[in-house]
């Protein structure tokens, strides 16, 4: 532990080092330069600076120039503590510096220095400039003089500081691979979707690419379903603002729910979660025991307002299609359905590759619904639940939402970054509010036990993190173009035709490239767009009636028949492998 | 022609005097009554009252009975002109009919009595009230004098009137197997969908077994899109106002568009169609002619304002989602893209055993976007595509949308009802509006040529029309249940669970009943949800391996093999055919 700290506070003094170095650097270069704040950041380090004119990408080579002169001198970092006066009287000149002079409380203020430049500062810092071993300035941006933006605009030049050269490489590698696999420059390249300023911001179109895997992910989502009897509903997409001042949620989440609409005289709102509309069928009439569990399942859109400087891409959005279910059982059934909802969801999340989970169960919160009984049985019944599918998880001890226990579960994908996916929720609050009973062996009502529950959460986010998980390679069963077909001449034309037409009869989705382009052109194109398979039909082909293969890892099948590919491809979308 | 005129006016008589009778019998009851007025309707009459004490349905044996004698007295109709005064002496205790007495300008008025009965009356009227022939009374309602809510209200009683027996019973069965087949009674029987008070009027929520239908008719709709090369695309349900500010909708469809919702100070509308969005789609880039035609394709749920006073179950709703589609072509490909559509559209429409159709081509209205050459172009294009498809229709002209000509096709269900289908519109307007363009070989950007079109209609107003059209009886393919499996007693659940799983690996919705009820009682539940197969195993079925079928039909197969039932199924589905 002791370790960690004085690694930590090593590379502190790393980054902080190096963002004296640059401020020394920008002053020599600007001598009228007022200085900001310089702290050391996650990765690397900032510094603001008042400068005559504004910066641009262009400076940084010669900032970086002249941080590495600095280095090379090796100038020891030497701290001093000087009187308010004194430090008042040192940085006359610089009007930020005094302004923070005049903010620190103590008489006794401390300074670092090297060679001819001062700063006001705590430190820690490295014995000299010359330890700096491995840094690069990155970008510049505007930020406000202590964030406020009633305050004058400085220049912001951000740097990222390793102890090693080995280090840095490898994270400017991560961040470049996490830039290419952006699903939001994906999602271009790919032509997958858009987000049109003409129709709003955080809503999401499906371009026909997008739709192809979304529709492919639904119909498995579907399918994994009907074998589980799950019953798959309908429900409308507004309903009137009374169902929601029964729920709470009008009162509790009112400022993520849209503005109502008038109609007839009534106020409706669009819906944020499709759970009334779930009850509201469950007790369109009265459910005897015998029918329970009963498990209705909506691919349902809902809306739910997001300030617009949260929105990302796909990931975080205004309107989102949540694979939702809401169970309805018996307390003594609450143990095995969440078991079976366990299944279904590391199912499903494994069929895409994700094998990695932090597993979350979140408890009683200080204000919640229902009696300390049903909240210690109900958390009791997760906890074996899990314990029963041998699920590693961590307790949450009060993070449970108001109205019953939950388990998140979070996957990392191949970047190892964690994306929220399953979650599990007990709800005691709505069954009472909208006496959600069913009759009993006994004849009598008895309140039913609710579960709220997603698999992939939204198909917006979970589209998100598919897309930079598979880095837009997606495998073959979600590839929206599986074999792109490519006539190496006009003349090879009609025979990429029928080839084009066997593979769609067995519903592959195969495209022939029709343009005039030359070979090598089209196989570009194919690749550009990641289709895993691209065959290359010429003569050779045509008299052999067979087709050659270029895989989308490069590897090749030359002259193999139509039924041979056709199986190595319909294997593939039926195993759902790449 | 003149035939028709006298049959017509007969039935009119018939009608009329009818009526006649009634009111003679009420007020020989009811020797208070009060007359209103009394004409002759759509299969039968009606006559207003206003009496000491409300109706019931237990009067009208006793009116009906009266009816009878003063028929069986074959009393004749006269007819006789008197004055305006002698009419307000003759009807002095009679103030509706001295009202309308004051309404009449002239100074000659008609009177008709038969014996003791004397009416306000224009005829024509039966010779006497023996050539009656065939009456039944149906209703009571409450109606307002001269259907103004601030009059008094009056007792209504409806009576269906024919010129025979036949001809009255003929129309009795067939309203009888009207409300038999009334989609809003099987939605509820068979327990398919609900709108619910609370959530709001023309909102439909899909119940597992109703959705299991739409489901199949989607999955079925995607496929045929997907042969066809159609782009199957998701939007949002809301965009800013300001997008159909521009299209056009905003100013000329108002009144059926919801209030717009405010988001960070901006106006959003519930979508009211799917256009807007597709044309965004495909103006996020250029597009080339090689692209054309591009077919988006959209279940899009869109939301328009309908007066509560029109809507009709799942027939008539505020919200519906469209079997949409916006095709973008050049000009010279409109004809080859509506034959295809055409060809999709009796195809699909066929498939669900619809064969009588009326397909109108409407032309140019007096307010039109475009010029007189592109009407002429594209209706000429549109009548073409009719005559290679050879398809009858009739021009109605001047019924055009503003923005182009269009074809609609109506088709008429088991019942001969007419249900509207699939329509074709072309549209000039939109392509201006938003410069939707692609560019030439020329290299420059020419107008697309867009048609809107849907196929079904609505999967709201296509389910209600099926399940009239099957009057509950869905073939296989659709059927929510395929299978019911009934063991004759518990000791037979086992095998029943096994031939259940056999049948669901196959994808056949098959559900065991496992109640304790009676082989017979299990045997009626599955005939009341209308299961198409029936599988009754016992103690001979297991001996054998086999399983006995009771088809909906009730036709019968002992003891066959689950293979042979596998086959004889999933050939029923996969051909689509009951």
């Amino acid at each position: 532990m002791n370790q960690e700290i004085d690694k930590n506070s090593e590379i502190e003094a790393i980054r902080h080092s190096t963002a004296h170095v640059m401020a020394e650097a920008v002053s020599s270069i600007f001598p009228d330069a007022k200085l900001g704040i310089g702290p050391a950041i996650e990765n690397g380090f900032y510094y603001d600076f008042d400068l005559p004119r504004p910066l641009t990408p262009d400076d940084l080579p010669a900032i970086t120039t002249k941080m590495k002169e600095i280095i090379k001198a090796n100038k020891p970092f030497i701290q001093k503590n000087i009187s308010r006066e004194q430090a008042l009287d040192l940085f006359h000149d610089q009007p930020y510096k005094l302004e923070l002079i005049n903010d620190i409380p103590d008489e006794t203020l401390s300074i670092y220095s090297h060679g001819n430049f001062v700063d006001l500062c705590r430190g820690p810092h490295l014995p000299s400039t010359g330890k700096i071993k491995a840094f690069k300035l990155t970008t510049i941006a505007g930020a406000y003089w202590k964030g406020c933006e009633h305050n004058s605009m400085l220049q912001r030049i951000y740097g990222l500081a390793f102890p090693s050269r080995l280090e840095l490489e490898e994270y400017v590698k991560k961040v470049e691979e996490a830039a290419k696999r952006d699903h939001r420059k994906l999602g271009k390249d790919l032509d997958l979707y858009s987000i049109y300023d003409e129709a709003g911001p955080g809503l999401v179109c499906w371009h026909p690419d997008g739709a192809v895997i979304r529709r492919t992910i639904e119909d498995f989502w579907k399918r994994e379903h009907d074998m589980r009897r799950y019953s798959i509903i309908y429900t409308p997409h507004i309903a009137k603002l009374n169902m929601w001042k029964t729920s709470g949620h009008w009162d509790f989440y009112r400022d993520y729910l849209y503005s109502p609409m008038v109609i007839d005289e009534e106020e409706y709102l669009l819906k944020p979660m499709n759970c009334l509309y779930h009850i509201l069928i469950y007790n369109s009439r009265k459910r005897s025991y015998r029918e329970l569990p009963l498990r209705f399942a909506e691919l349902g859109t809902v809306y739910r307002y997001e300030p617009s400087g949260t929105l990302h891409g796909m990931s975080r959005v205004r309107g989102f299609t949540q694979d939702d279910s809401h169970i309805f059982c018996r307390y003594s059934q609450l143990e095995k359905e969440t078991v079976q909802v366990l299944d279904l969801a590391m199912y499903m999340i494994n069929t895409f590759g994700f094998e990695k989970y932090q597993v979350k169960l979140s408890t009683r919160p200080e204000k919640f619904a229902g009696s300390d009984e049903m909240w210690q049985n109900a958390t009791d019944t997760l906890k074996k639940a899990l314990e029963i599918k041998n699920i590693a998880y961590e307790v949450d001890p009060g993070e449970g939402v108001f109205y019953g226990p939950k388990i998140d579960i979070k996957f990392e994908d191949a970047m190892n970054r964690a994306w929220q996916g399953p979650t599990i929720q007990v709800d005691f609050n709505l069954p009472q509010r909208f006496n959600v009973t069913y009759t009993g062996e006994d004849g009598q009502e008895h309140p039913v036990a609710m579960i709220h529950r997603t698999v992939l959460g939204s198909m917006e986010r979970f589209m998100a993190c598919i897309t930079e998980h598979y880095g837009g390679s997606f495998p073959v069963w979600l590839a929206p173009v599986q074999v792109q077909v490519i006539p190496v001449a006009d003349r090879h034309l009609d025979y990429a035709k029928k080839i084009e037409a066997d593979l769609r009869k067995e519903l592959l989705r195969a495209i022939v490239d029709t343009s005039s382009s030359t070979v090598n052109h089209k196989i570009r194109g194919a690749q550009m767009k990641k289709v895993p398979c691209m065959l290359i039909l010429g003569d050779k082909e045509i008299a052999a009636g067979t087709v050659s293969v270029r895989w989308r890892s490069g590897e090749q099948d030359n002259n193999i028949t139509i039924d041979k590919l056709l199986k190595i491809l319909l294997d593939t979308v039926s195993q759902q492998t790449s």
